[in-house]
């Protein structure tokens, strides 16, 4: 028995953390066995490389050295963490995952988005069953995003302009992978999104 | 004007770090501008990202996720270091560099080496100007090693099997890349292979 890899993208402060605790929740009550995780980090090894690349002056890492040590952290977190839960049977439910990347270094650069796509087919290679990406009017998710008042805000702190362009980069993700990727309008009250969550999730389940 | 990047790799023991100080000095001395490095390392994130594959239990990364880590660093030292001495027209001495990668990650399983090369192709790019293998018996470079005491004895304690396997990885990776490598006998004093790398570089150098 194989498991289901589902992830959680969109902008941020879209509530897509949230949405994935919910569905964790609501699956195990349900009687799934469920691994909720997320990124970058989820491992040990994977929350040391996090640490490393998000502390700190935000230009200390280039672009190409940052999408490496994500892929790293990736990695561990792919080994030590997903895949033995999926070869278990397990339900993975992750906070973010390579469209993260796809986005927020790809779009850093021209060019960038390439380089990080042959980078996760060479060294991760595994996409998720179920990606949910939570749309959000940027205005409105970069305004929650910051009143979280968080210690790591060097990706929430690029502003609307950026929240804009990654909206449309995401959204442009989901038409590139749609058999996987469902776009859920998260611009609504938080049990109604996690309700349409669930009951695409349960459907995938089968 | 553009600098020469000169490496140096061998296995543990062979002289190499001595050998690359000695003519890093001499060069200086004859008026050139130098650069002495080493890897994994060499810029302040380099050494972050070293401490952090060294320092631990030595099965805490898999082996590609510590040639992620490797790489991530390379691309650090190369754009904080080696690209913009170069630029100034330097010469870089560089102890150790991707050769060491090719060999100590990718030998350590079937089909790694070619993921290392991928990697370097897709990520780094650069190949050195000139690579000094300074080749050793295994049993002498061992011995020398172990008397060190260092506290990275993590690729320094893999034994004179595996040494022996990395001396002839050496060897067959100067045959691939013949334009760049020259073998250099280092079981002599350090005078004496010193002479001989000055007299190489010199002749590069023009």
């Amino acid at each position: 028995m194989s498991g289901l890899f589902i992830t959680f993208e969109g902008i941020d402060g879209s509530g897509k953390s949230t949405q994935a605790r919910l569905l964790a929740e609501t699956l195990q009550g349900e009687g799934h066995d469920v691994v909720l995780t997320r990124e970058p980090g989820g491992s040990p090894g994977a929350e040391e490389i996090r640490a490393l690349v998000l502390e700190g002056d935000p230009e200390r890492w280039s672009a190409k050295t940052e999408i490496l040590l994500f892929t790293a952290a990736r990695r561990d977190h792919l080994e030590r963490v997903i895949d033995p839960a999926l070869a278990e049977g397990k339900v993975v439910v992750c906070d973010r995952f390579a469209d993260s990347t796809r986005m927020y270094q790809g779009l850093r650069a021209e060019g960038l988005r390439e380089v990080v796509d042959q980078l996760h087919e060479l060294m991760i290679g595994r996409e998720p069953d179920l990606t949910f990406i939570i749309d959000m009017d940027p205005a409105k998710g970069h305004g929650r995003a910051k009143g979280r008042g968080g210690t790591e805000e060097r990706f929430e702190d690029f502003g609307t302009d950026l929240q804009t362009r990654m909206r449309a980069g995401f959204l442009a993700l989901a038409r590139q992978f749609p058999d996987r990727c469902v776009v859920v309008d998260g611009d609504r009250d938080v049990a109604s999104v996690a309700a349409e969550v669930a009951g695409i999730a349960r459907a995938r389940i089968g």
